[in-house]
This record gives structure tokens, C-alpha cells and sequence, in this order.
């Protein structure tokens, strides 16, 4: 069983999870990107999942079989595990509880050789229509506190299967950042009695120098104090603290600026590796005035990440308005 | 001139510094180690530092000429500059200052191929007092409020030259991480009124499970939520509030403390990239009795790093408790 630690200094949780991992000798070798001719994400090796959780097939195809176009499965080296209980307690001075959660797995797509920045915008509306439904349905289960979805792009980016898939994991804590972000957000909304983002995208709106893409209802920019060159967040131009509360529109209009900004980082840096994050709201909450979802992306550029990761100080060589400029610049048919 | 910048949602201060950086078009290229045969910190060199700060030279040598055992010379590209006013201004709704403080890096030998580990006890001890002058240094100019003292080893750790090297950067505000440790480590004093560290320090001495090394002044642990495998701490076994208090004897333990660690890990995960990042209570601060220095030592293992480093929700693969018993069978002569 997985187990969650708490740092006793800082507060941070983190995940111990051994089942995944290797053994300490299989850290000599750095490891190396896979080009095995065999994926598992393939129609064809459906039994080299788990089972699948959901998926969009035709109703004449049977579940884990070939025909679908996207599937849902589990982990098969999840970092926390659905069943049990969370046993919360202590440890010496320490606290411990059990690593309950889910680590889901998103199959973008059947063919392999499809990146989801090339994915037509209907497919791409369908995948973020999934993350939706997944979010709904493991919010009916009250241990869960959180529900992270992101997308590794990429080997240095952390992916290690080169087919298009995206991954959730859904926690019994809100991770630390997030919980940050939502105390940044109330205090603000507490002082001005405003939403920061909707201010974020008001300024951004009136001062253009961060601007990367704007249309009907979402902008994307370089904000304003980047951690990685050519950071870029997506937002929602209206008001909106839970992701899974879009509607089929403006997940239509999210696939379009998505699409966009991820071609045109794609132009500008040369496939670059990349991580995206849904930032939202905990998904037990309440809707609420103070906090906005939106979608973080980071291309993995530098390499300069120990210092950073151990004091949470970050140096970024790019400014954002140089990026956003750059990246306003690259026209995509 | 670098500039502060401060995120306006969750308070994080990061540093926008475009002149050592690079132009969008050079992220095209993955960075390579390079392997030419010059090096700039090797004896004879010395015109291709900026003027040193300090050196450890006999008195027959003059500045910035061969015959030296250490260096410390501004860094070439600094992050941050001594000149100027920090200049805190409002920028629309966002908060900036300028990018004042120091980037020194510190020629820890002039041998090229030497280590740190490999270097003679003696000589490490003799690093470790040029660290804490330097801060006792910097403390004078009270615009700065924080030296960072830190090591990037191999390439995939941040390091772009390979002669052994550490550096430190003076800030005109404490870290977020650290500030986050002072206040839990401040909470946690308000409620038991003693130190957590001198506590951990006390529970893993009785646990022995997490123990990579024990000596008369310091202990080695493997912490209990490591965020990384093979994440190793050093801390002072009586409580000390300021890396800079530290008197000769205990930096001598400290050199053979740190010389034995480092020979573990090296031995145990083949030489691995890693930093290590001095943790000490901010400069300006008087002693006081919650926050105790300690050194942490992350080997870069893993490249799961995009997510993390989004959520700041770590995953780790390696226990500590199996991490400390495979450090501590290894033998060093």
C-alpha cells in the first residue's frame, strides 16, 4: 500500500510509493528513453492495460477490445490505490496515512504517432470532455479531496510512453501548491472583494505585452512572474472556480485555444518537451467568487531544476514578455 | 538589470534575468554537455573570471594569478548585481523590485578533475569556512536578507562547467521554501516550545531506521517524507539556529560528515548528478531557538519532475527507511 507523509517542517505531503519504484541499485543506470517497437496503449494489446474505467467505442465493440477512440484505464503502476481505508496517524512525531486515492490513465487516442497538438479540434474538445466526466464521477467519493489532471509531453517531461495519453490522480489532500494558490486567492478576494484571475485577465487584457492568444472565452498569456521560460497559462475569461463545471461550449472554444497555444509552442521551440496542469478548485467545495481554474503549461527547457526545487526560488532567462511576443508572432494555419 | 517579480496569487518572488539568458530561437536546441577541452576556473585562467573576491593564495601570489587553493569571484553571468537601489514599485496590479543582491561562485580547487568528495578532509573544511565568511561578509550590506549557499553536481543537476564548484546567491528576500520552514518550525515551537529539528534529530537517533550516519557533532538521515530517493539531510545534533555560528570544530565534523555522505551516495548510485542546498535561519535574524540549519542533498535520479514541480505533490519511488539501510552497509575506506 502506498503511504502519504507529511513533512513536519514545511507541511508538505508526499507520496511514498515502492510498489512502483525500483530497487536502489536500478538507480545506477540513468535511465534512457524506450524506443520498443511494442506499446501498450495500442488497439490490439487492450489486455496490457487494467481494464478500462471509460471509454468511447461504438456499441458494437466490446469493452478492452479494439475500436474505441479513447479509453480511461487505470495505472498499471499506480502511485495511490482506490481501495481502503485512510487510517490517518501518527508515527513517533510524524504523520501517516494510507495512500488511497486513483491514478487513472488517459488514452488521447488509437494511433500512435498522434500528438494531441495535431488531434482535430472536435477530438481534442472529446478528451477534455473526458477529464470532466472522470472529475464528476470520483468527486461521489468523499475521501477524495482533489482531483489533479495533467499531460507529461514527452521523455524529459516525465512521460515514458511516447503514445499520446494524459493522467489524473485524485488525492485525499489538496496538494500544497494548490492549497497555496486558493489562501493567495481567498486573501485577495478578502482585501478587494474581487477574483485575482478576473483581475489577472483584466490587466492583461488592457497592458497586451503578455498576451499569447485571446479569442471569445478564454485568453492565454505569459504571466506575469514565470518560473520557466515560455510558461504559458490558459484561463477562462469569465468567472468559473471548478474546471468540471464548463459547459460543452466552452470546452469547444478550451480546444481551440489549446491546440493553438500547444502548435505554436511547438513552432517556436522544436517540439519541446512539456507538462500541463488543470489548476481548480477542490471538487468537494462549493462553487465559490474567489478562485479560477485554469491550465498551466511548462515546456521543459533548462535544466537548472535542483536549486529551484529546493528552495521554491526560481531564475527564468526569458522574459515573459519576450516569449509572449514571440509566441504571438508564429502564425498557425 | 534582473528583476523580482512576484506572483500575484500565491506570493512567490522569481527572478527574471534576460541578460544571462538566452534568445527564444536558442531553446531550439537541446542543451548538450559540452566537453571542450578549456576551462575557465582552471589555474592560468584566471583573466576569464570577473576579479576575484576572495582567495585562499600563499602572499608571494597576487589576486587573479595562478598559485591559489580557492577562489570566489562573481559569478559571469549573476543572477542578481550588487549595484543599486531595490527600488519596490507596484507595475498595474503586480508587485516588482529590482533584482539587487550578490551571485559569487566559489573555485573550490584548482584541480580539474577533482571532486568535492574526493578532496582531502582538511580542504573541505576549508570550503565550508570560506561558505560561512562569505555570509558573514554579505551580512553587512542589509539590503540583503538571505544568502543561499548551494552546489549543482553534473550536468543534469544544473552544473555547466565541470570543475568542482559551488555558489551562493544573496537575496533581498528570504525564499518562499524557507520562509515556509521558519514558520512551521516557529508553529511548532508556539505549541511543544522546542525546536522540530533538534525533535527529528532526537526521534531518529531512537528510531535508527532513517540513520545513514551518526558522528559525535552531526547526523546524517534519510528525512521521513523525502521528496526525491536517496534525499539525504545533515544536521547539527545540538541546535543551532545559523550555519554562520558554526566554530571550527564543528565545520571540521561537518567536512567529514559531508565527504562520507557524498562517497556513499557516489558509490551506491554511480556517481550521480545532485545538489545540495544550505538551509540556515536568514542572516539578519539573531539566534533563536526554533529554526535549526541543516545541509540537504538531493541526487538527480528521476525526471518525473514537470508534475511536481507544478503541484509541489512529490511522488518518490524509494522509501527513506530502504534508502538509509543500502547507504548505510556501504563501506567507505
Amino acid at each position: 500500500m502506498p503511504e502519504l507523509r507529511k513533512d513536519p517542517v514545511i507541511g508538505r505531503w508526499v507520496i511514498i510509493s515502492t510498489e512502483r519504484g525500483k530497487r536502489p541499485h536500478d538507480f545506477k543506470v540513468t535511465p534512457a528513453p524506450r524506443k520498443s517497437g511494442f506499446c501498450p496503449f495500442c488497439p490490439g494489446n487492450e489486455d496490457k492495460t487494467p481494464p478500462e474505467i471509460f471509454a468511447i467505442r461504438p456499441s458494437n465493440t466490446t469493452p478492452n477490445s479494439p475500436g474505441w477512440s479513447l479509453r480511461v484505464v487505470p495505472n498499471k503502476y499506480p502511485a495511490l490505490r482506490v481501495e481502503g481505508e485512510l487510517n490517518r496517524r501518527g508515527e513517533g512525531i510524524y504523520d501517516v496515512m494510507n495512500g488511497v486515492g486513483a491514478h487513472e490513465v488517459i488514452i488521447e487516442t488509437p494511433h500512435h504517432e498522434l500528438k494531441l497538438s495535431q488531434m482535430e479540434i472536435p477530438h481534442i474538445q472529446t478528451i477534455l470532455t473526458v477529464y470532466r466526466g472522470r472529475i464528476a464521477d470520483l468527486r461521489n467519493d468523499i475521501r477524495l479531496k482533489y482531483v489533479l489532471v495533467f499531460k507529461n509531453q514527452g521523455y524529459e517531461a516525465g512521460a515514458s510512453l511516447e503514445h499520446s495519453h494524459s493522467q489524473l490522480i485524485a488525492t485525499p489532500i489538496v496538494p500544497k501548491t494548490v492549497v497555496e494558490e486558493l489562501e493567495g486567492a481567498r486573501k485577495y478576494f478578502q482585501y478587494k472583494e474581487r477574483c485575482i484571475f478576473c483581475d489577472i485577465v483584466r490587466e492583461e487584457i488592457k497592458d497586451q505585452v503578455r498576451v499569447v492568444y485571446e479569442e471569445e472565452h478564454f485568453i492565454a498569456i505569459a504571466p506575469f512572474a514565470p518560473r520557466f521560460p515560455f510558461e504559458t497559462w490558459i484561463l477562462p475569461k469569465h468567472h468559473q472556480s471548478h474546471y468540471e463545471k464548463s459547459s460543452d461550449t466552452h470546452l469547444q472554444h478550451l480546444a481551440i485555444t489549446l491546440k493553438l497555444v500547444l502548435q505554436k509552442l511547438e513552432v517556436a521551440l522544436n517540439n519541446p518537451p512539456y507538462n500541463f496542469i488543470i489548476h481548480t478548485s477542490p471538487m468537494q467545495d462549493a462553487e465559490h467568487p474567489y478562485y479560477h481554474w485554469h491550465i498551466e503549461i511548462m515546456p521543459k527547457l533548462t535544466r537548472v531544476a535542483g536549486f529551484e526545487r529546493g528552495t521554491g526560488f526560481y531564475i527564468n532567462s526569458t522574459s515573459p514578455e519576450e516569449a509572449a511576443r514571440y509566441l504571438k508572432t508564429i502564425e498557425i494555419d
